[in-house]
């Protein structure tokens, strides 16, 4: 039986999700989560660390288990679903992409900042060799203007990616932006445009709309809410609405919306809202991992740190570039004597 | 020294976010809340009874503190804000509004079914000799077809409302909804148009910037989404986005920020999610009251309460139709045993 889908949905909460538990997961949970989302027909399931592919480090978190074990393992229940995998070029290898492969990974998503989409071409092409359908994730996407934007995935369609998705890591974007830029990316580009969503902002909802509205074809979900920061777009609640608005996922709703509640729910180990960390740093439109750092400066430079925060924010500091966050604190202190 | 804001802001969560801790505020909570509020520079404070004034029964739920007792001591601490109530004809008198008025409320709202703005003529006329300002509330607007919503509102601005709002109760308009709505109030009112929307789908935020996009220039919010069901806009994250689209509200958002996270996050109950009974509430576009007799209903006809909820909606049954949902619940077994 074929099932008639208008838009593909990519439920991410085996990895995005792993961010808000820690990477605590279990071989059990996972494989519960996983056969539950095979039986309501969700068509991708990521499974991973946060960070993707060899991601359990010292530095972006240990996973509690390894993360081939979870793959395998939803692998082994999710029934007609593809099991898709992140990775992040620089922390995951060709090798663990090869490893997710030989136990039943089906689809690769191959992540870079929005600018740096040269370093996924190896990653992308030996996906492509080895059979998977693609995907180039051009994540912190309110970071670069437009123009950057379509020529980064112009680079990654012509690496081999079958779908480029444009990726509001921070959940900053407001809906009319994301409306120009998937506009833009499927005035240029032959292949698929998908749409990953944070709703720091609570903001999630309207900008996955946006982006359907001007014709993206794939999107990512997280249940419950289940994604960093404040999570990513509600897969259930999503489905509820596009059904609303007649669009077709081939989804389970009744089946989603149970899996949410008696599954998920039990997992969280604080429900996901919209606090003020998650809300600053939509606002400011900046890394998660540089909340701590503004905080410390805070303290030494007398300076409010969502000033600092917004201020990174302005300048588009990247990830990697943490010592601009004392050089910012200490330059605004300046500024505030002066006056 | 005065404040420009593009949009006016009424912060609803001493009132609507009475219902998400069981009407159990008391008079040092609500102190500690106004002064905040009006200590970030919020213009309208509403405090009531979640149902309005003189929802304190055994039927809405009992106030723990008289809602007298709150409104007074919102009055003494929140400055230059102002305070208002609602009041649903049939459950607060006038005799209730001249009450709040001698104790310091500036405005009354008024709200009904959105096809029964007629019993709201004595409220508001009466509340306009009393020097008060004005708002007639249309409740639960998904319901009725945008030339009966118009001829509701125009009755409303009739009787003397300076401002009618949409109240989309149940969360379950769709942004493309509240902008042919909003539009057509817009086009054919006098008056101010304002939306008061609910997350139940996670669109509180996207048709809330539909409503605005549209003209509407009030606009309800519930801090930390202290509301019914899955909550109203959370105004601190309103106010986040409103600013980086350079649309003034005149509030304060590090001090807004503050107060939710130091002083309403830890009054909270449990957070609020998007549950499923929020969920299909929104979904079904129902009254939340309905919930329970539809899942005593399901377990005496073994159908799904969710099936149950979504017919109820398609027939646009109302409070007081209690009855039909067992009637509902009987039809469809006999439909599927006929099948």
């Amino acid at each position: 039986m074929s099932t008639e889908r208008d838009i593909l949905i990519t439920e991410v909460a085996l990895r995005d999700g792993s961010h808000a538990i820690a990477h605590q997961y279990t071989v059990e949970q996972v494989k519960k989560v996983a056969k539950a989302l095979g039986e309501a027909n969700v068509p991708y399931i990521e499974v991973a660390h946060g960070d993707g592919l060899g991601g359990s480090t010292l530095q972006y978190g240990l996973s509690r288990t390894n993360e081939m074990e979870l793959i395998e393992a939803a692998v082994s229940v999710c029934g007609d679903s593809k099991v898709a995998v992140l990775v992040l070029p620089g922390i995951g290898t060709i090798t663990d992409l090869k490893q997710a492969v030989s136990i039943g990974a089906k689809m690769a998503r191959v992540a870079t900042h929005v600018t740096e989409a040269d370093v996924s071409a190896q990653h992308l092409s030996k996906a492509k060799e080895m059979g998977l359908e693609t995907v180039g994730f051009l994540m912190m996407s309110h970071m670069a203007p437009v123009e950057k934007l379509v020529e980064q995935a112009k680079l990654m369609e012509s690496y081999g990616a079958d779908t480029v998705y444009m990726v509001d890591s921070a959940g900053a974007l407001l809906p009319h932006q994301v409306k120009e830029r998937v506009r833009a990316l499927r005035q240029n580009l032959q292949v698929n445009v998908g749409f990953h969503g944070h709703n720091n902002l609570s903001l999630a909802m309207a900008n996955t709309l946006a982006a359907i509205e001007e014709g993206a074809q794939r999107i990512d979900g997280s249940i419950r809410c289940l994604g960093a920061g404040a999570g990513n777009t509600q897969t259930e609640v999503l489905i509820a609405v596009l059904e609303n608005m007649g669009i077709k996922t081939g989804i389970d709703l009744y089946k989603l919306m149970d899996t949410a509640e008696e599954v998920i729910a039990p997992l969280l180990q604080s429900p996901q809202e919209i606090t003020r960390d998650n809300l600053v740093l939509g606002y400011a439109g900046v890394y998660s991992s540089f909340l701590l750092h503004a905080q410390r400066a805070s303290k030494k430079y007398g300076i409010d740190s969502r000033d600092i925060l917004i201020e990174l924010g302005r300048r588009k500091v990247v990830g990697g570039q943490e010592d601009m966050i004392v050089d910012v604190a200490d330059e605004l202190a300046r500024q505030r004597k002066a006056n």
